[in-house]
């Protein structure tokens, strides 16, 4: 197998430091036996979302109701082993541009409504921030909670950024970390390809039992010694 | 391979709702064919990171020079292959006393500095966080990227939330989910067991010269036009 | 004085729980003393920031140099004392929608570099969240942290939130906050009207002297301790 | 009036970077016209917060029933008009020492159930954090919604930060933002000093009839147009 990753860059500049970090981490890909291709957002017409979800939850589905350029690269994903989204950081989060994107990826998660499973499930994921100033992890931990709340993996050392005026290229450690992005979500797509599905629902009223029944016996050992520094605390007051 | 998980409670009760979710993630550890063991941090004897790096990089090491029951905890985590890290919400964040575990934890990743990888490289961890209120998303998606920061995996589905008054057995959403990072964490540990160091230290020139001919070539096609932009508002003003 | 406080609604719903609360933050507004005005985003055409900074910082400064509606927000808000914003929870973050219109406000902030002050310089700013599942807290701390650095002052509880599937007017936590916010908006934008600018710029050398002095006084009297602890796990290892 | 305002260092170390900056914060205030008093918490023993509150919400109050040093600190904080909390920045976040004293405040702040107030209602706040990496601006936007959650106000330019390897007082900038914390925190406590109480429970009834009028209103005016795409996109599929 030759798992294909998806670069998808947020900035309005398809030439600048988030362009030169996604290319080292799609020659990662290639070193690591993937293929990749880049998406520069800002080459396509994607409109925000309209929130249908809020009107109801059964209205928004892949491919999205919008008429605009989104369900395109949402099928290229849906094709897709993996994805690696760059962003400028703008206020601390990322690009409005980008992120009109993200609330439309909402029509591929939302997915679970209709046929019990993300169309994210199981894809591979890696991030990329730069900017001139701080808040890359503010945005690096929100696209990664995103992405992994739509069914993603996260593979080890999946983040890279970049905070000061100087070139992005005479960071040596956001170079090599965007290397390792790249290489690390093909190797972790390839091992994780016979898994075909995260999310199992089971019965869950065992589960319940269970947490009791342990908790009961947690309170019973630990309770009566929290009890007696309240009831001194009661006294002294 | 039968994975060894560790579940750490960040809790100061060892009854209250981060355990009961914990022992639902034990049940799916188990269900998924690995082992687990639930390590309750009030138990144990934790002091504050003393900040050494801040007085010399390479003092900083794992065991921690600071005499505590920390090792101990470092050495279970060391032979394990994945952790699932539980606490509740105060003030939008961890608990103090698991804050304290976590600024430990650096004496496990800046091994970088002496032996070239961090002791967490390639585990495979997921995350629980329950409060009465809001910030669940605020403290998980901090853990997530700390814990991928270190070298840690984060399989597909990995947080475990609830944020009202009610108790949290009454919300299926987080009972199963919690069974699900329990799971996805074994089942996630069993398909990477060959891949034994996640991060390579490349070349880094080639890479910079690459970068810099893609940009340098899409600067040519799109700079051109925003040029334009600049020069038509200059104009105007 | 009569405080004008402009209410940002960042949903693409006119009739939805930001809605709601933006209109019960209004009547705070006019219960305090100030005079309101809702503006939907949705009913305005604001395209992405175009990332002009980037190329070169000067280009960026109010009114921007995109032809759209924006700089007649921007106008409303230079002659408005404080604003309001309210936006629903997408994916744990502001609607891109909201998103765009934050990343334009650049332009008054970035007149820092031009006339050596931002245009929010002393405004008054609350926020309002609403989502059907978890992410307020997180959407915001970064709405706050923005608004601030672009130079705003923040009221005590200037914050409300809604989280779950229930209609927000149930919540009477989230009413009466977002009653509070545009009360509390107004009284202090009241209080603040004297201070004309909230930066300076002074002599940094004798500063930076007085810290030096100090810090060296406390490391003769702390550092020895730590050295001791140093010394004697070298010792040990 | 000369306000009081309390400096705490979350730092282990009493002679690195966040006790340089906030003895920049220091004369500010004083410059300002107010007072100061430096604490540095690793000279005090404060231990981590028991959740009580997850046990019964009225057992939490201020004194807190924790035999340590937190009442100390806590009875100077409730004689001061404001405070300003330094941290170093470990893994994106405040320390562990600082985590435990914010911990300990829910005391303060849950005299709510007590006295219908916070003991930190109208207590205006800055934040300084530094590390040697990125991060700061999370644990920033953190620790300023948690004040203010607690009832603080923000004074406009509220944060500095720097997280780079060269030492802070190279960093104009955060020098120069330290110092405006400082004045911007005492002449905001001046300003405000009339105000007595800053949150206000009125009736929330006639509120929530006004949200309901107005947002019907507008969605006669705007669903028919959302339902028109709705519909389209049913016969479309």
């Amino acid at each position: 197998m030759k798992p294909k990753i998806i670069l998808i860059n947020g900035s309005p500049r398809k030439y600048g430091n988030v362009a030169k970090l996604l290319k080292i981490a799609e020659k990662g890909i290639i070193d690591a036996g993937g293929e990749a291709e880049v998406i520069h957002l800002c080459d396509y017409n994607i409109k925000p979302c309209m929130g249908c979800v809020s009107d109801d939850q059964k209205i928004c589905k892949f491919p999205c109701i919008i008429d605009d350029d989104f369900n395109k690269i949402g099928e290229k994903i849906l094709r897709a082993q993996g994805l690696i989204i760059g962003t400028p950081i703008y206020w601390y989060n990322v690009s409005g541009i980008l992120k009109n994107f993200i609330d439309r990826l909402t029509s591929m998660e939302n997915m679970i409504v209709h046929i019990g499973s993300s169309l994210l499930d199981g894809k591979v994921a890696g991030f990329i921030a730069v900017g001139n100033d701080s808040g890359s992890i503010e945005v690096l931990a929100q696209l990664m909670i995103t992405l992994n709340s739509m069914g993603a993996l996260i593979p080890p050392w999946a983040i890279a950024y970049h905070h000061t005026l100087e070139d992005v290229l005479e960071d040596k450690q956001a170079v090599l970390d965007s290397y390792n992005i790249g290489y690390n979500v093909v190797i972790t797509a390839k091992s994780i390809v016979d898994i075909k599905k995260w999310y199992r629902v089971v019965d869950y009223k065992p589960l319940i039992d269970l947490a009791l029944k342990y908790t009961e016996q947690e309170k019973e050992k630990q309770f009566p010694s929290r009890m007696n520094i309240y009831a001194k605390s009661m006294g002294a007051r």
